[in-house]
């Protein structure tokens, strides 16, 4: 489908072009641009409500700077879709996270505009402030570096880090605190009713003003007064005043809050915020969504939406005749509302995801049981260890790559201490259109290497309620549950809990002549593949090991006696994951069988649908065909060759 | 050697017998308490300043809470001796950080007392308030929790996304912030600026109270000015004295500052505190090291002195007869410097660890290029994937369990976008009588999953200087370099740059019959194990393989045409580590060789010497020795019965 952009938008394939235009033509710039993305993403599909909410601000900051000299980072990214357009993007804008496509994301190899890949929450400030001490240290004393973040990814700590040390560093750095009270759900803590205080209350700069205004008033009433006037002026100037925002209490110079949908108004600062040196941040006010009623109204369910009529606003939902099988995401919801129900020692913890997760499901039903601790994933697992101590079990649901973030802390907090925190990581594996920055590649291969822990990830929606019902069970000690986004494969998955054992795999089908031993969702490609190839008349075994940590050594023993030749399947990086655990069993226990192992290869795997990523990493159900199919013709060739 | 504790504190065994002190004699008995650390750490070594700077507020805190009831999280622990002897190990306390002695940092296996196992920095405040959700969720009402965290750990991020949970929590919490403007080398960042302002200016309580004083005078003048103080005194209080400080930003109540070596006036305050709910924050100014004149004046150097007398105040230098090697830490903190002077590409970054990585020296000889970030792994990391991107080439030297900390940004930030950023992992692998929160068992499993990177250690110094000029060279993309605490092999270790090859390992000795493949510094043990060993008619071959990734294949396949049984050794975990590895390459060749991988096991290490935990986990020299005799007797046996 081919999409029109308007007549202004049209003349625009790089910001060169949009410095052409007339100021008074900004606002209608925003209109088209705005209608464009409403147009594509509508068709397409993508993050919705965020890039509509910084349409004037990304009109005002390329009309204004000099990109891409001057450096522009974009938090998180998923706000960068009018960036995009307006930098060279527009024609294959509708490719937007398509396989092959471009990235939902800024990247820096996809455009020179593109300072600083993002996608996971709270970077910018940091790289930011690199650029702008490189280019302090190289004497580049007119290129700015500006970092736009959301209120959301303010609470995370790196973001704090990083004020902390931008704000004794003298290079030229613009915040700007994109505040639309939202993350992908509505913000929360302490942070976001401060912001919320600025906004609401008399505008920090003014109030300023009225307090000279006020004194000096005074002051005319006479000698007496002056006296006293200037006592109160020099307190307020030497302590209060210097300290009084939040941010420059961080030695930022705070200026805002604006209206981020006022274009002519952002030029003008974003103009003048030039010259002035050193650490500065702009407090934009901006709601998401902006400009599409319905996606102002619910931004968490616009965030991003999927496919819709862009006239009703109806969201398509995919026709498919037979039953549906749920979300893992909608299992674990209601499954940990479940066991809550039952054990009063249970509690919920989400850095910032209870939409994502479906934690939203225990937060509205048990809200004083559930946190959304915000953007903050290194708390939420030290927080949900503070629980454990005092014997709660604490279900700590955090994406698969998001818990990158809190390695540390399940290592120094939760492993050393045998807390049962039972973690839970979502969207484990291939994650899908939003590409490298998420596919949770690597949990198998750095979760395995901690002591005391319990690493599971189950192959249906049934065996994600036993493990969340095991892992609640006394003295479990901290237990991982790792599950991919989106369909299991079990309409009727609301079975009774049944108690797995500790380390215990399952036997799938028995075989002859080679075992595939499969762990977590990725097992239903293997029984795909055992169909299709037992119609060849080929009859693996398949096993699904259910736990990489402890290993079920017996069904190990069991399989490593009976075959010498063995194909492990994961959703997973090759290096160090659930293959190589297999490799280190064979080793230990002097097994020389031939192990093919199928899995997330050495390097990043960019977006596309999980099935075609599977395809392409080699661990679909038909590679699984092709690769068991070699081992066996070769077997066939070396026995007709003997 | 025996300790004669002071005449009060010989009857104190536990808080009780604390709490049947008279108040009047708590200033007495902080003095037998801290004179009881110096007699110990004098003469058995420890964390010193940072316990002598909390006396009065370990005491006044014992003295007014009721713990273990009350709980007590003391952030990174170090400072936590004065507690530990208070609470039932003063018999004990000698054996502090020695093998199988008390750990040196609190620990939930150790004593009630202890609530959380601690050691890395700034998790006390989300760990205590778990801990206070827990007992408001269970109606206990008269709890108190306690975080005492110094400001050091407060610039980390996971302090601040902590708070910004606490500020919304109805839960009872006290953060009492230790203000002592060190972390172990002396605090950096806009936050240690804003502590100074706040504790140097007027005390920000008093100043409210003034501020109310002056328009209560400039009312008394008349009419007119009474209605223009009312207009003041309703906007200081609806917009500037609500948020006028950075912590009731926060939504925290602030007290403070007060003198934290004033024992009454600590012991008023905390009892006064214990009656407001909700979360609060006391700021107390102490003196790292206090109470020891040395100590005071140069806080870095006796953060952890070793032996000293204490006295004369005297360090005591091990005597060695044979050239001393140097510290790996200081091999480094030289090289970076000569190469640096080479290359004005090149920039250093540490995370609050100047003097312990010797980034201090780069830090002095060229101040415009080398940053001490503060306790901000995260930032640390991305900081320097910003520099990157602008061409330089940035030196991160993070401690390897540190690194955990930083670990999404390694993937999400430098390995995903390819950048030059060389990040070097010091004290890796087993790190000594800091024990298991601190040893660097996981990097280079956690490390050789993530694309991209080129992960090597180096052998010996000359070898960590060339791996340094190495990843300095053009375009070498993300490098990781780990080393181990302390000292080398090599006396004479200023040589020469040479380039390596990347992923090209070493034979450090042909041999028969069987391989040992090493990698990092263990190698060295290896050489000792191959000499006694040879004196017995044993030729093992002995290859270095320098980087866990990529791997040296053509090597690989030398060894394992030429050798059926192959050991391998590394100083870091077994599961996923380097052994691992090796499996994975022979798996993906077809190779079926015996292989014996030694490192350290599937469990938690203790603290202790190096030594003694290399042969605990049994990779020191003796028994790779008895590893090799094992395999070669039981190839004797087998040809014997054969």
């Amino acid at each position: 489908m081919d999409f029109e952009p308007g007549p202004l938008l049209k003349g625009i394939n790089n910001p060169d072009d949009l410095k052409r235009l007339k100021e008074a033509d900004l606002e209608a710039l925003c209109k088209e641009l705005r209608q464009y993305i409403i147009d594509v993403v509508s068709v397409y599909g993508g993050h919705f409500a965020a890039s509509l909410g910084v349409i004037e601000l990304t009109v005002a900051l390329h009309y204004v700077l000099n990109t891409p000299y001057d450096q522009l980072v974009w938090d998180v990214g998923h706000q960068a879709y009018g960036h995009k357009i307006l930098t060279g993007r527009k024609a294959v804008f509708h490719t937007n996270r398509v396989y092959q496509g471009i990235s939902g994301f800024p990247k820096r190899a996809e455009s020179i505009y593109d300072t600083f890949g993002v996608g996971h929450s709270s970077t910018s400030i940091s790289a930011a402030l690199g650029m702008a001490v490189a280019s302090h240290y190289k004497g580049e004393k007119d290129r700015q570096h500006v970092a736009v973040i959301g209120d959301g990814a303010m609470t995370a700590g790196m973001a704090f880090e990083a004020l902390n040390h931008a704000g004794i560093e003298k290079s030229n750095l613009l915040v700007i605190l994109n505040d639309n009270c939202m993350a992908i759900d509505p913000n929360v803590g302490a942070l976001k009713e401060y912001l919320t205080d600025i906004t609401v209350s008399k505008p920090y700069n003014r109030f300023r003003d009225d307090i000279a205004n006020v004194l000096s008033k005074i002051s005319q009433i006479g000698p007496d007064a002056l006296g006293l006037v200037k006592k109160i002026e020099k307190s307020i100037k030497g302590t209060l005043l210097k300290n009084s925002n939040l941010f420059e209490s961080l030695k930022f110079r705070y200026f805002g809050p604006v209206d981020g949908h006022d274009v002519k108004r952002l030029v003008k600062i974003i103009d003048e915020l030039r010259n002035i040196p050193g650490p500065k941040l702009l407090h934009c006010i901006t709601v998401k969504g902006k400009g599409f009623a319905l996606a102002e109204k619910d931004q968490t369910k616009w965030h991003a939406p999927g496919l819709f009529d862009k006239i009703t606003g109806e969201i398509k939902k995919s026709a498919s005749d037979k039953p549906v099988a749920p979300k893992y995401q909608d299992v674990f919801g209601h499954t940990l509302v479940e066991l809550a129900e039952q054990n009063d020692k249970i509690m919920g913890i989400t850095p910032a995801m209870p939409s994502g997760s479906s934690m939203n499901i225990m937060m509205k039903a048990m809200p004083n049981r559930a946190f959304d601790v915000g953007i903050a994933e290194q708390h939420a697992v030290t927080f949900s260890a503070g629980l454990a101590t005092q014997g709660m079990i604490p279900f700590c649901n955090i994406y698969s790559t998001f818990m990158q973030r809190a390695y540390d802390q399940v290592i120094h907090d939760v492993a050393l201490q045998k807390l049962n925190v039972v973690m839970c990581l979502d969207r484990a594996g291939i994650a899908g259109a939003d590409g490298p920055t998420h596919h949770g590649a690597f949990d198998l291969a750095y979760m395995r290497c901690i002591p005391n822990l319990t690493v599971a990830a189950p192959m249906n929606e049934e065996e994600l309620r036993n493990l969340m019902y095991t892992a609640q069970l006394e003295d479990k000690g901290p237990f991982v549950i790792r599950y991919p986004r989106g369909q299991g494969v079990m309409p009727d998955w609301r079975r009774p809990f049944k108690e797995l054992a500790i380390g215990q795999g399952r036997k799938i089908c028995e075989g002859e002549e080679l075992a595939i031993l499969s762990i977590g969702h990725v097992g239903n490609e293997v029984v795909k593949a055992c169909i299709s190839l037992n119609s060849d008349g080929i009859f693996p075994a398949h096993y699904d090991l259910r736990f990489v940590k402890p290993l079920d050594e017996e069904l190990l023993h069991e399989v490593f006696r009976k075959f010498d030749k063995v194909i492990t399947v994961e959703d997973g990086c090759l290096q160090g994951g659930m293959g190589s655990a297999v490799l280190e069993f064979m080793a230990d226990h002097d097994y020389h069988a031939k192990v093919i192992r199928l899995g997330i290869p050495d390097h990043f795997i960019e977006h596309g649908e999980p099935n075609q990523l599977w395809a392409e990493c080699g661990y679909d159900g038909a590679h699984i065909v092709a690769t068991v199919k070699q081992i066996t013709a070769s077997r066939k060739t070396n026995t007709m060759a003997g």
